[in-house]
């Protein structure tokens, strides 16, 4: 590849050398890659929230982007190493769900991470992200074709977890929960802003508010669906459309996360009233 | 351009997936750009903070960097977006005063970004930062031309915030405010130590303290200017010439920002009196 | 060199703008070079922690890398700038001991960084990292010879210090020290695994736990060594054998630096019982 793009998604924090360690094995590999840090502050282990990030963000990344995925509670066990490739794109992670969210019938395989050429020298057990993930990673980036790193896997036989919950539960009413919160306290829920029929499209009222919805969450119920942070008041709960296209909960001027004492996996309801 | 420079500058925190999307914006569009982060810590919404780091640092930065300012709080709000061209340098942000403190009569040309031929298809309301500006800067990393971008803006038309707090109140007397603080607790204020006549230029002596100099702050009196942080002793309070030019305000072994009770805009005062 | 990559090791902290400035420096000099941040987390002024990592994490990174190594509590004193040059990479740093642990006796050679040519025109009497030791980095990777920064130094000429602690007390018994703990709170000892004859090679199974031995920290005792970090239950003390090959301590769902109260130069002692 000409400028290959390597993209960087785990649970390692800021504050440790895991992430320019794993920029180093990579470099020293394909030496004209850029590097991009899509975030390592999943939530530790939160396997989920990666998967459901992953697959709201590819799309702002060219085609022949490489993703390598490091949250690896089983690191060292028999869970398996995967390339998967979509119609697109390339994911290098573990067998463990997180890259579950993307697969599609559309042109995606998938393929075992065996072949040990492609390793580091000494893998060691704690810490196939740097050892295993990314010197493949890097290889594929160099042009080296998929089918060398291992035999091909069957979609349907790769380790999956369950979708974000979202049902319909009634003609206006949907249940969904708490993906995660981000650093500014903002709640981010896998509640659909489309499938629910919630849009401000054509609308260039930037004060606006629509009325006719209400949201339930940890025994708050919040009135309204607004347009902007800025439509409430200082203080004030509020709902509105993140910009991944779900419903976020916010405090203006404050935490809703710590407020409402909300984790991950928590419930919210969505009611639309006319 | 050969080797296209673009840096970021955003309060969007180190620890959500904002920038590293924003990355991928600009990397799916100019798949050769460097991409640097100059700061995503600015306080939220504090946009004197970034307008003055803005331009107290891109005197290190090659000619022809794109700046990428993403302090939004009007984002989904009629505020313009706007292409800025200096000299030698590129900046692109919300119109909302960010931009203002780099602004000069010399070669200093505004245009309004409004031509939605350079955004993401989908523009969200809430981030601008990733729909417009990003594409927009990749699109100029490219060689688009910035007449294409919109139409131009007269330099007096765009929104300005108050420079920082400097006066000079007396013969000797110079009155500031705190900027901000950074991560140790050191304060960052608005006194020039060129204008206030503060310099150990030419003194060679690393212990060296000026004694002709009084500083107030939050009801604190510190005497003397000191060459270095290590001129003070544990738990003293020290003012020093910071490394872009300012007076400062630390702890030595502490937090000066906290142990002052500190926040943006409190007033300082320096006198000289020899 | 054709894509030259820089590596910066500082204790800037995550939240600043020191090292996208740095950044800023070194681009606008040798604009394809890519940068790579190794950390900027080393404690404030912990030399020794940053030499450590610096020894453990270089056999990562390419031949010809260039790191940039900003822990440097003695800026603005007469502590020189130095460039080191091991068989096969770059140092730039202050000499003061941050660079001690990867001098060795094969093609080192050390070069004083005085030739202000190299230099930024002004120059802080704070901020070398900036304006002294980026700009050098820079114009190594452009191609300057390295003799022409300055005169060379003999290895035995520069400072160093004190080696990690790492004694054998008796037939089984050694004694070692906590280097650091990671944000995890995960304790990176200086017990290196090797030399204590402590491995899980050729141990497939991955619940695997070595009974036989025994680490005394902080007044706590550590029986058996744990393959992996899932073999421990939640709320156990553990030792197993980093990524990094050195023994760590942490404390399953926990935080084992935060609970034992361990603080940098700590002792630990490892046992071998069978």
């Amino acid at each position: 590849m000409k400028n290959p793009l390597i993209v960087l998604l785990s649970d390692f924090g800021e504050s440790d050398i895991y992430s320019g360690v794993v920029k180093g094995v990579i470099s020293s590999i394909c030496s004209n890659a850029h590097i991009v840090d899509l975030t390592h502050n999943i939530l530790p282990q939160n396997i989920k929230q990666a998967a459901f990030l992953l697959k709201n963000t590819l799309q702002y990344f060219a085609p022949e982007t490489i993703f390598v995925c490091i949250v690896d509670p089983g690191v060292g066990s028999e869970r398996k190493s995967i390339i998967l490739k979509t119609s697109d794109k390339y994911f290098v992670g573990p067998d463990n769900g997180l890259l579950s969210y993307i697969i599609s019938d559309k042109g995606c395989e998938i393929y075992e991470l065996s072949n040990s050429d492609y390793f580091l020298n000494d893998v060691s057990y704690t810490f196939h992200g740097r050892d295993v993930f990314s010197p493949a990673a890097a290889h594929l980036a160099n042009g080296t074709d998929i089918q060398k790193f291992g035999k091909q896997i069957k979609l349907k036989d790769i380790v999956t977890i369950p979708p974000p919950l979202f049902q319909k539960e009634a003609l206006h009413t949907w249940l969904g929960e708490v993906i995660y919160y981000d650093s500014f306290g903002n709640i981010i829920t896998s509640l659909d802003a489309k499938e629910i029929g919630a849009s401000f499209e054509n609308i260039q009222d930037d004060k606006i508010i629509t009325e006719g919805w209400r949201f339930e969450i940890a025994e708050h119920i919040i009135k309204g669906l607004k347009k902007t942070y800025s439509c409430a008041k200082a203080g004030e709960l509020l709902a509105y459309i993140g910009s991944f296209g779900y419903i976020e909960i916010a405090l203006r001027n404050g935490n809703a996360a710590q407020t409402l004492n909300i984790k991950s996996g928590d419930k919210i309801r969505a009611i639309k009233f006319n």
